[in-house]
């Protein structure tokens, strides 16, 4: 886990996950670049495998692990997307592999990952660290410790959503995504200097969890914790220790928005796109929409990272 | 308007329509053909222009317009996709268009057809007779009379839909969509018996308004009086004078669903497919995902018709 992802990283991944990850499509629509005034090309992840970019990285890591690595099995810690996307990898792969979960994780998470063969250990979030119990549960039963994002083969699998992105659409002035540990944001941003190299990459987190705001601003690692934010993937505590210099080095600028900004945005996706975005999934696209970046006239990539929805929460997002 | 609609006049809209109309994707789901267990292909008409398939239809008939008819301009009644359909065909083709529209109806629909640019003029629905509007609109200012499903250029184009799907997966064991006035469906169901003749073609319609189920089977024309059903575009009276014999001819048996089956399979495509689609757009995959036709290990096309929504709704129909 020493080595910097790059490019060439970038590119590996890509012919890794062929024709295993999905290559999503890319989604336009001429009312939605009337209102902005721009050119938007929305990548559209939430319909990538296990409904989340995650698959990704997932993927690019678990293929690589050798044999034997491979016969004993993973383990990661993740309520959200990245625990599906390890228990289907790991399906697809037939490797077996342990997620470690907060025991008060909403059911209808459990119950994916558990669809897709993962074996679920719960654990309390007051009263454990789940880092602690990844790195015991590696220990003690060999497992291959694959964290959510700070690993360069993660990095390098999640760059290959912007790397399709500019194969299919060609240079961009901006490109906007999401910002919880800094996976997809520092290996999007690597794939664009070598792809785009005019393109400012954009980082977005909800409001009330802006460290990596903060640490790009700051040039100091911030952290926060466990922010109340509908944007559940954007909880993360901090940048990593791979992913904080990669942003730094990377990265053009941070946004942030508030949650009923984010819910707007989101609706509007739903409504005008016919896509079912999570919240977390249109951090980019309320950034890009709501005036973060002087867009105008301009090229604009947002990549919709994930479409996993509790349908029964709508009704209180609505109200919102 | 004598004419009947022929599979050469489905290919004729094809061209008449290419590089205007979307040539919208198919989806399909590796968990959703588990579930099935069946191949389902789903053609994502939601994500046509306007949103819905009507556009194929109404391009089809307004570019087909004489000069002096297209600079006179037409009339339609319609509340709803078909009236937004027409509203941008005719901005499109910069033809007049007038739309007869309930007094009731929902703002969102009124606000989206004046957004293309139509000309809005409502009716009392319980003192008037929108049909008798729409004539007189039209001898009076000169306008052709665009009726929403009853008009073989509407037919040809709205088989296009289904063309295009045959062309991009190969032949079908079964299509399914929604039937309201039965213009999809007729025009799907040429389309079909050319491209694909040993494919079973199903219409469905929402239990509360089966008259073209009972038509079907009695070879009598039914009628329905204002249904009550979340299924607000297939809510048509009755099949129209060139349906209604079309529907005999080519289609292969109709089903009906109940609001509470609609919804649940709506909401399963929003999650699974990460597609919006409108109640009357989940008609045919209700049909098929909840038994209606034995399509075990078959290779199943599904129309979704239609993806307006007007989300502010959800909370009521997550509750039904």
């Amino acid at each position: 886990m020493a080595s910097w992802p790059t490019s060439a990283d970038v590119e590996s991944a890509a012919s890794q996950i062929a024709g295993v990850a999905h290559r999503t499509p890319v989604a336009t629509s001429r009312l939605v670049d009337d209102r902005a005034g721009a050119h938007l090309f929305f990548k559209c992840e939430n319909l990538q495998r296990s409904g989340a970019f995650k698959f990704r990285g997932a993927y690019n890591a678990l293929s690589r692990l050798s044999p034997s690595e491979a016969k004993r099995g993973v383990v990661t810690f993740s309520s959200g997307n990245h625990a599906q996307a390890i228990a289907l990898a790991g399906q697809v792969l037939d490797i077996p592999r342990v997620i470690v979960m907060p025991s008060d994780a909403p059911s209808v998470k459990r119950v994916a990952t558990e669809g897709y063969g993962g074996e679920v250990v719960l654990y309390d979030r007051d009263r454990e660290d789940r880092e602690e119990i990844g790195r015991r549960l590696a220990r003690e039963r060999g497992l291959t410790l694959i964290p959510p994002y700070d690993h360069p083969h993660i990095i390098a699998g999640q760059g290959t959503a912007a790397r399709e992105l500019f194969e299919d659409v060609g240079p961009l002035d901006f490109l906007f995504m999401p910002c919880g540990g800094g996976g997809l944001l520092s290996g999007s941003a690597i794939a664009a200097r070598a792809m785009s190299p005019g393109c400012k990459v954009i980082g977005v987190e909800p409001a009330a969890g802006d460290d990596a705001n903060r640490s790009f601003r700051s040039k100091q690692l911030q952290t926060v914790h466990n922010p109340t934010t509908v944007a559940d993937g954007a909880r993360t505590p901090s940048l990593g220790t791979l992913t904080f210099p990669l942003v730094l080095e990377y990265v053009s600028d941070m946004a942030a928005v508030d949650d009923s900004t984010l819910l707007r945005t989101m609706f509007y996706l739903w409504e005008r796109l016919k896509l079912v975005v999570e919240p977390t999934g249109a951090l980019g696209a309320a950034a890009a929409l709501e005036g973060a970046q002087p867009i105008l006239g301009k090229r604009v990539g947002v990549i919709l990272s994930g479409g996993n929805v509790d349908l029964t929460q709508v009704s209180q997002w609505l109200a919102m």
